[in-house]
Parts: structure tokens; C-alpha cells; sequence
């Protein structure tokens, strides 16, 4: 097998049949790998390539991706991603989602750059992938079980307790819309319902162990690229320290944090529920990814008035959000025990503290009213509420059933004004970034392919200092001959801006390089020199990227969306109810001429189409 | 003076006003110069900001600008050039012009990036230049002078034979459209007539001196890059060798060669007036630019049938097409001699050789007779002819008064069909490179912004191999993502390889770098980075670049030229009579389709009018 294998890549690909039960091995080429990256890019192709119009998100006809990249494994800091994908269950369109952890290093070392799952499996499985081979099993007995158990049954079943495992709990069993595929105890290819899809296809788990150490074709690139990051671990000493959510009073203060569905303005219990807070009262270490010496995952202990399994982490920026801020409760405990459950039962954080907010703002507004929620007192700043609707949700019980659906098909359900409180793009539940502050990153979501995601937008705005300075990656793009524009402004400049910043992301899920991590653009180019050996550049990097979102955009033309779906909810039209935001609010007509202009960048036409010129340019067929 | 200078520029510029006898110098700042590069950037800057709509070309309110860049008089293979520009007597859009010798160097000496020269002395006069002073000084003796007189007079009236000459001979002050500007006896800024523009005004020469040393930033990058340059001489050996020329039997053979205005496809005779024939006959010496080893000018000798002032040098390919396969002449003197001439004189040897080629056309089609010629008899092939044309020219004398209008003026007047044989884009004569077989550069023939320049477009492909292989600057695209296309295709991801090389093409002619040195894209912004001390990258270098493209194409627009001017003459639409292309035109709906995906890919709406957005993303007021 070593002897096909090339600068960080196995040229392999394994496709599992689950309704026939067969596994087979296929070629991928280095043109290919040049053209498509990895890890996103891979995907994209494959699921545009491979995928009729029309197709049941939760049928067999779907097919679920993993895949890898040049980089994923090798001995440097940032290395341990990948990205999973398949057609929403949520959006209808794709969905794309990126996770650490160490599977993705793992997977490499079993020999393959993608696995592609078909089918569905007559009882429940799991597919044991290990140095080359593969191998469908029996998963009846653990079906049903949490994420902990699951992975604990199978590492004794394979006599191996260092497999790593992607896998579901009960909420990808019960089809959760929003359920995620966990890797390990706490981390997640979290947005899209892709726990849903694996579900749906009575796939447990997918465990990988191997012994192939991925090549490199220019060892001492990449070693003075992990000496540079290595010697510059102060740019993410803040990060290192707290991890993600030590910035949250700050957001607060200028307007980026959401609060109550996004709904108002001031939340003056976040000093309880930021990484300042944990540090000080619930936390008890620090994990890390594959290679990281970051390590800038929570792990917590609480004992008391919920119990939390430490196994499960603690809970990152986005959950302290979604299930506080966004909630109204500022209760750590109970935050951190939404956590763990969801880590447990394999849901998204975002879109269940999402979906939740929804459903305490349509309660409040008596739109669902204690005879919906079964008794449960379904108001904002409800902890106890909350954590019920999150058991809710994960076993489809009573008002969970609807509200496991995501907020777009409950509002729809529910009725009465419900959508005016959904509060999600192509469905996909908001991450917790204000729109309303950052306009740009307000495009971003409207325009990104799989929904409101916080991993492919301009988010890095939302640091910006009152000095207005531009945070890493937009003061990395001024080399690129990209210039700066007003934190506020949705002009030509800053699209262009946020184009490049997209790229650039979508070059980090390609690769697969954690987007925490402060490359520049140069040093992504140089890197994948470094291993591929290919004399290659930020602007092929650049075009690659493009040719993977517009992919991704014809993947959802086919499945059935249009320009019409790239719409942000009309709450963002109106000013919070008070704080920074309570005088200004997007104009309806701005975002739309701003809409139009990012899809001319992308050589799309007005209704978002790719052009055939473009795809010819491309090498899109 | 030295305090204010930085990485590469002085930050000044000289601004001399004419009418009124006064000089100015202005300060440029760092921004202003990252933001334009130099050379053709500054160029196309000042042009576009300063001169009014409907300017008259020949007027006082034209201006004549010179620029270097941040590279010009670096010690490095290259580095000697400048760029030239007005508005064009010929085109009535921009004249851009780039030009070697030592002139822009020793102007970088004097302690200037540009020179601005406004309004019209009411007496001849010529501008000296010398270490960050400049005084207008009275030409009255020198008027009238050919070239290499007017060089000994300005060196002996400065009482230095060090000077840099740039100036005109009788062609210029005559008015001559196409009249080109001398930088010394052998290199002209040679297209769309800014020799005129000098002349106009009546200036005879600007002498430059200086002693200030081009600043570099980090200069162990540039002494690296002049060690690969030095070392990699065997990449430029045949140009080295022979000069320009050496692939003349082969353009012949497959079609690239222009024989008789266009119209015919194979020339036996060509061998004799080759590179290599040059070199077996005449030739007696080769010269070189400042800083550069590869000597690419020929130096020759001739005593008979025309004696030929060896000071003049010998003719390069673009001359010796232009008089010789163009006018069907094969008679190495007899070109010789008219590239002599020209350069005496001042007039551009592509538009005078194109315009006799027209003439001798129209002749063999009875359009015009020897009435007209003062019986000439001014068939394909005569020598004698094409030389007493060439004098008839310069003078303006008989029908040459009618030809030194360029030869889609001298059409309209000559009537009678002769339209047919002007053979010019935007009334810019080709440069001898065949449309019918390189269709990516008959569009870029199209729409660049002067005319129909070999210096802009892709004719790097026409040097590819029976085996199709990309030329230098084709494949070096390659690792910015682009993708090669076959040779004869004009779709899209052709049209998309032309963008690039043109920007590339600009990047040069704003550094200054001469495209003759094989420098990839990634080596003229590493070069940038070590002359500036700028972070900068080949897309910020793209994108000045297209600001610089759209500038030119905003100063075209201004001053009344439409997507109509970028048309192709009707010939190319037909096959040549006979050799490898008489079975092959260019399909008009194809170029068509071909201009406006150009145009979309340049951010130009249909009817190649840069939108609004786009200007706002390139930061264009």
C-alpha cells in the first residue's frame, strides 16, 4: 500500500455499501488531490458528483463523507481536523461540518483519505476501519446507548482502547434534525443534522485505528512551520487560557452577543457564564486536539445541583451562548449540563439552544402555552426548563418531537406567528454572533451554502478593538492587495473582504488546519508546498476554495434552493430592544444590493446561479 | 533630499509646465506608491486624474508622463525601463509605452519616480534633469535634427557625455501620429505616437543625470534573485544569442508570422531576413540595458546597397516583420535600413511598416496609383519603395503626409474600399503576431486599452512546441491555479489565463521589469517585498494591476472610446490566401462572446464599462 501513497495523501478512497454490506477501495490521483484539496473539498465534490436532485436526507439514496486532507496528521499544530459531510436533514442543502479531536489523524493512519458511507444498513452496525481494511459490525447491542457507553462497548469489542471513534447517541438514532456526529466525548461535526443522516442509515459508529504515518515530501517546511507556531503561541495565549468565550462581557458590551433569541440588547448575568468564570469555579483542566499544544477545551467538574460528567467537556463559546445568553439563564451549572447532554445524546449545541430560545420566546408571547409544554414553565432565564426541553428534544418526547425538527419546521407546526421568533438562515439555526453588529458577517450567513455557520464568515470582526484594528485574518488579507473598510460598511470593499475571508476558510477545512490557529494566507500556501511538494500558491489555494463553494452552491441549486433562501429572518431588520444595538438595525435594501454584489464576485448571475462560464473557468463539469 | 526616500522611490515628482516655463516638484507618499506599483500604475494615474474629456492630443492640455518604478536601476537583469504616456494622437485613447535603455535609471538617479510635462513652449526647447533639480533650456539650435545629432548636441551643451537622451527626431515634430520617442538610437517608446505628444509641445528632449542610488529595503533578496537570474542565463540563451527574431522559419511554418498586411500565408524569403541570418551577415555586436547580461540588441553593420549608421542598432523582430514579411520584403538591407531610419527620425517601425504594408495593398488593389505615389511604384516586395516611404513619412511629404496619419486616417481619405487593408485595433497597427492563430491574443488585441500591442497579450503561446507546451510566462501561471487550455481555444478558462498574464504584463511595466526576463509571478513579488520592505504577495501585485487595467480603461471610456473600439479588423475573419492558416479564421460570435466574458471577468458591465462596485472594490475615485 505505501508505495501509491503521496506528499500527505494515501490516493485512496473506501466506499461502504450499508444495504448490500460491502466495502471497496478506490484510486484518487494527485491531479485530483490538487484540484480538490481535501477535507471540504473532497466533500463537495463527491456529494455534487454523486448525489441525484431530490434526494431523502434521511433515505438510503444519501451518502455521508468523511474526509481528510494533505495536512490532517502531520506533526503540527492545527493538524487534527476534518470535515464530514452529507445532504442536510435540516437545510435541504449540504451540509459541510469540520471537528478536531483525533479521528481525522487516525483515519489517515488507516490508510485512506475518504470513507463514503451508501445506503442503510437492515439492523444497526458500525464500521470498523483500521490500516488499509474495513469491516461492517453488529451495533444491536449498544443501539440506544449514549455517546460514553457507545465508545467504551466498542473499543472492548475491538480489543483496542486507543480507536478513536465517530459516532451518535440516541438524538442521531431518533433522527434529531439537528443531531451531530460526535468524535470522542466532546467534539463535534456539529451543523446540519449529519448525527441524523448516520442515524437514518443505522450507523453508530465509525471507529479507525492505523499505523501509516502520513508522508511528507518536505519535512523541514513543515518543521519551521511548527517552529513558528510553536514560537508564537503568545498571538493565542488568551485562547490558550480560558479558550473560546473569553471575550463574552466584551461582547456584550458592543453588541455581539445574542440575547433572548436575539431579541434585546443587555444581558448583565454574562459575567457568570464566561470562560473567566469557568476558569475560576468549574474547571479543572485543559484537552487538546491531535498535535496541539493550544489545548483550549474546558474540562469541568460539577457536582451540584446537576451532575456533570467531566468526560463531556465543558462547554465552548458557542453553547455558553446558545443555552445562556441566548436563553436568558446565566446559571453555569445548568449551561454545562446542556453540554454534556447534548455531547451525550449527539445533538448540535447551537441549533437545540437555538431551537430552545425560539420556543421560550413563543411561550412568552403565549403562542405555546403550558399545555404544549407539558406543564414546563418555558420562560427566559428558565435553567431547569431548559434542560428539560434539551432531554426533550434528544428522545422526541411531547413538545421535543416538534421542536427536534429545528425551529424553521416547528414555527411552521406551531403557527400563530411562530416564524417571526425563528431565528435561523436556510434553517439552519444562528450561531451567536449579532448580525446586526457586523454587516458583513450578516452577508456571510445569508450567503454560505450550508446556513448561518459560525466557521465560514468574518466573525474575526467581531474582535476588532475600539480602535477599530483588524483582527489576524482580515489584516493578513492586506497583503493579498485587500484593503480594510469600516467595521460597519457592506460596500464592494468589504465583500471582496469577506470572499477572501470565506476562502480562506474553506482553504483551512480543505487542508484540514484549524481555523483557531493564525496562518496567514502564505503560510497555508507554503505548508501544503511543504507536503504535497508541489509548487503551489495562495491564489491556486484561492481558486481551489472558490471551486469548492461553488460546488457546494451548485449542490444546492440541484437539491432545490435558490436565491430566495438566502435571506436572514426579519428580526434583523428591527433594533434589539435595548444596549449597543437598540438604534440601528440592517437595511433590508443594503443586504439585498450587497447580496447581489457578492454573487457577481463569485461569477454568479443575479438569482445566485453559477454561470457555465464560470464552471468552464473552474473546471467545474 | 535623501531623508524623505524609501524602499525603491524617491517620493517626488517633477511637474514642469511648458506655457509658462515653471517647474514644480511635489511629494508621493508610501500609500500612494504601494497603491499604483509605478511605471505604468503612475502612468495611467495621472492621465486618468488630470486630463479633461475630449482632450486634443496634439494640443497644449495633453501631458506627457514618464514614470519608474520601485525595481528601475536596481543592480538586477531587467531593471532598466520606464514607461511613457499621453493621450494618443493615434488612438484617442491612452498611449502607454514601456522602454529599456539606461534613461529611466539615470531619471531614478536624478531623484524622481515621474515627470509630468504640461502645456507648450512657445519655443523648441529640451528639459535637463540632474540630481533633484531641472531647468528648461532652449532647443532653437537642434530643431529639425535627426536623432543621433540632437544626442552629440544636448551632451556637448551639458558638457556631459553621461547624459540619458530621451527625444525626437523630424517624425516627432512633424507630428507624425505614430511618432515614437528615442531613448538614445536604439530604444523607442515606440506605440501610439507620443513622440507627437513631444513634439506638439514643441520639446525636443529630456536629458537626464543623477547620482542618488535606488534605496533597497532588504537587499540580500534582490542579490538573490540576480544570482538566479545569473545563473539561470541558459533559460534566456537563445534570446541571448540571437536577440529577438530567432523564431521566424518556425512563425512562418505555423502561421504566426503576418505576410503582406495579413493577407497571404507563407513567405519562402523569410530565412533571409531571420535573427540568424542577421547574425551570419551583418551583424558585428550585441548590446545590452542597464544591468542586464543578456544583451538582446543587435548591432550591425552595412555599407551596401544602403549604408546603415551601425549607432542605430539593428532591427528587431517586430521591424523586421513590419518591413520585411509584412511589405513582402526579404531584403535584410533594405529593413535594416528603414529600422535605421525610423529610429533617426523618431517614428515607430510597427506602424510605419504596417501603414506602407497598408499603402502597398492598396496600390496592388488599384486604390491608390503611382498618381498618388509620385510614381512610386509601390508594390509587395519593393525595397525601394517601402524605404522612400518611410522618408516620405518622417517628412510628410506627398502621400507620406497622407500615410504619417496612421493607416485608418490615410483609409477614410484614400476611400474607395481601402478601409479593407488598414489592418489596426483602436487605429493601432498590429504588431506581427497572428490573430487567426493565437485567438487568446486577438482578444487581447481587442480590448487592451492602447490598441493592438505586442506588448500586453499572450503571445508567449505563440512560442509553444509541436507538443503544445506552455511558454514561460503560461506555465508559471500554473501554480496561481490556472489552468492551461488548448492552444487555439478562446472559452473561458482561456479568456481567464489571458487576464493574468496581461496583469502580469502590467506588474511588470509598473515595477519597471522588462518582460523579456523569465521572473515568475512569485519572484516579481518577492523582488517587490525586497526593494520596498513591504509584506506584500503576487494578488496584492494583481489587483494594483487591475486597478491599473481599469484605470486605463476608465481614461479610454472618458475620452469618448466604447466596447465598440474593441473590434478586430474584418481580414481576421477570413483565412490568409495560402500556408497554415488557409483553412482557419477567426468565427466573429466567438470573439464576441469572448470579449464580454472578458469583460465580466474584469468586473465591466456588457457594454465594457467598469461598474461602480468595482471601482469602489479597487479603491478608484
Amino acid at each position: 500500500m505505501t508505495e501509491e501513497r503521496f506528499g500527505g495523501y494515501n490516493g485512496k478512497i473506501l466506499r461502504v455499501n450499508l444495504s448490500n454490506g460491502t466495502v471497496k477501495i478506490e484510486a484518487i490521483d494527485e491531479a485530483f488531490c490538487r484540484k480538490y484539496i481535501g477535507g471540504a473539498g473532497f466533500v463537495s465534490y463527491f456529494l455534487l458528483k454523486e448525489l441525484e436532485p431530490d434526494t431523502d436526507p434521511l433515505g438510503p439514496e444519501n451518502k455521508l463523507v468523511f474526509a481528510v486532507g494533505p495536512i490532517t496528521g502531520i506533526p503540527l499544530p492545527g493538524s487534527g481536523r476534518h470535515c464530514v459531510g452529507a445532504k442536510s436533514p435540516l437545510t435541504g442543502g449540504i451540509a459541510k461540518s469540520e471537528v478536531g479531536e483525533f479521528w481525522g489523524a487516525e483515519f489517515k493512519s488507516a490508510g485512506f483519505d475518504v470513507v463514503i458511507i451508501e445506503g442503510k444498513s437492515p439492523e444497526p452496525v458500525y464500521l470498523y476501519i483500521h490500516d488499509g481494511e474495513a469491516q461492517i459490525k453488529s451495533a444491536s447491542g449498544i443501539w440506544g446507548k449514549d455517546t460514553k457507553e457507545t465508545i467504551g462497548a466498542i473499543r472492548d469489542a475491538e480489543n483496542d482502547k486507543k480507536a478513536r471513534v465517530a459516532l451518535i447517541g440516541p438524538g442521531g438514532e431518533n433522527k434529531v434534525r439537528f443531531a451531530c456526529i460526535m468524535h470522542g466525548l466532546e467534539d463535534a461535526a456539529g451543523r446540519g443534522g449529519l448525527g441524523a443522516v448516520m442515524g437514518s442509515k443505522n450507523l453508530k459508529a465509525v471507529a479507525v485505528r492505523g499505523t501509516f504515518k502520513p508522508t511528507v515530501a518536505n519535512p523541514e517546511i513543515v518543521k519551521a512551520l511548527r517552529k513558528w507556531m510553536v514560537d508564537n503561541l503568545d498571538k493565542v495565549a488568551n485562547f490558550s487560557s480560558f479558550g473560546t468565550g473569553g471575550a463574552m462581557t466584551y461582547y456584550e458590551q458592543v453588541g455581539n452577543l445574542p440575547i433572548r433569541n436575539f431579541r434585546d440588547g443587555t444581558f448583565p448575568g454574562v459575567t457568570n457564564i464566561t470562560a473567566q468564570a469557568i476558569k475560576e469555579t468549574i474547571r479543572v483542566g485543559m484537552d487538546g486536539c491531535f498535535a496541539c499544544p493550544v489545548k483550549c477545551k474546558k474540562v469541568i467538574e460539577i457536582k451540584e445541583p446537576y451532575e456533570v460528567d467531566k468526560a463531556y467537556g465543558g462547554p465552548e463559546y458557542e453553547t455558553l451562548g446558545a443555552f445562556g445568553s441566548s436563553c436568558g439563564i446565566d446559571d453555569l451549572a445548568a449551561i454545562s449540563k446542556a453540554s454534556a447532554l447534548c455531547n451525550a445524546y449527539s445533538i448540535d449545541t447551537i441549533s437545540t439552544g437555538g431551537t430552545i430560545a425560539f420556543a421560550m420566546e413563543c411561550f412568552e408571547n403565549g403562542i405555546l402555552t403550558t399545555e404544549e409544554t407539558g406543564g414546563i414553565d418555558l420562560k427566559f432565564g428558565n435553567a431547569d426548563a431548559m434542560l428539560k426541553m434539551v432531554e426533550a428534544i434528544a428522545h422526541r418526547e411531547g413538545l421535543g418531537d416538534i421542536l427536534a425538527e429545528g425551529s424553521a419546521r416547528a414555527a411552521k407546526k406551531i403557527g400563530n406567528g411562530a416564524e417571526a421568533f425563528s431565528i435561523q438562515v436556510k434553517n439552519l439555526e444562528l450561531p451567536m454572533h449579532e448580525p446586526r453588529l457586523n454587516k458583513a458577517m450578516a452577508l456571510g450567513f445569508m450567503v454560505n451554502p450550508h446556513g448561518a455557520d459560525h466557521c465560514c464568515n468574518l466573525i474575526d470582526l467581531a474582535f476588532k478593538d475600539a480602535g477599530d484594528t483588524p483582527s489576524v485574518t482580515v489584516s493578513d488579507a492586506v497583503p493579498l492587495g485587500m484593503e480594510s473598510a469600516p467595521f460597519d460598511d457592506i460596500g464592494p470593499k468589504k465583500i471582496a473582504l469577506l470572499k477572501i475571508v470565506q476562502l480562506k476558510k474553506i482553504i483551512f477545512d480543505s487542508l484540514t488546519l484549524c481555523q483557531f490557529l493564525p496562518y496567514s494566507y502564505e503560510q497555508t500556501a507554503e505548508l501544503t508546498a511543504g507536503v504535497t511538494g508541489w509548487n503551489t500558491t495562495v491564489m491556486e489555494q484561492l481558486r481551489a476554495a472558490e471551486r469548492t463553494m461553488t460546488m457546494c452552491r451548485l449542490f444546492n441549486i440541484r437539491q432545490g434552493l435558490t436565491a430566495e433562501d438566502d435571506k436572514l429572518p426579519g428580526r434583523f431588520f428591527e433594533p434589539t430592544t435595548d444596549g449597543a444595538l437598540s438604534e440601528t438595525a440592517l437595511d433590508p435594501e443594503k443586504m439585498e444590493t450587497a447580496k447581489r454584489y457578492y454573487y457577481s464576485l463569485m461569477g454568479w448571475d443575479e438569482k445566485g446561479v453559477p454561470t457555465p462560464e464560470k464552471l468552464e473557468e473552474l473546471g467545474i463539469e
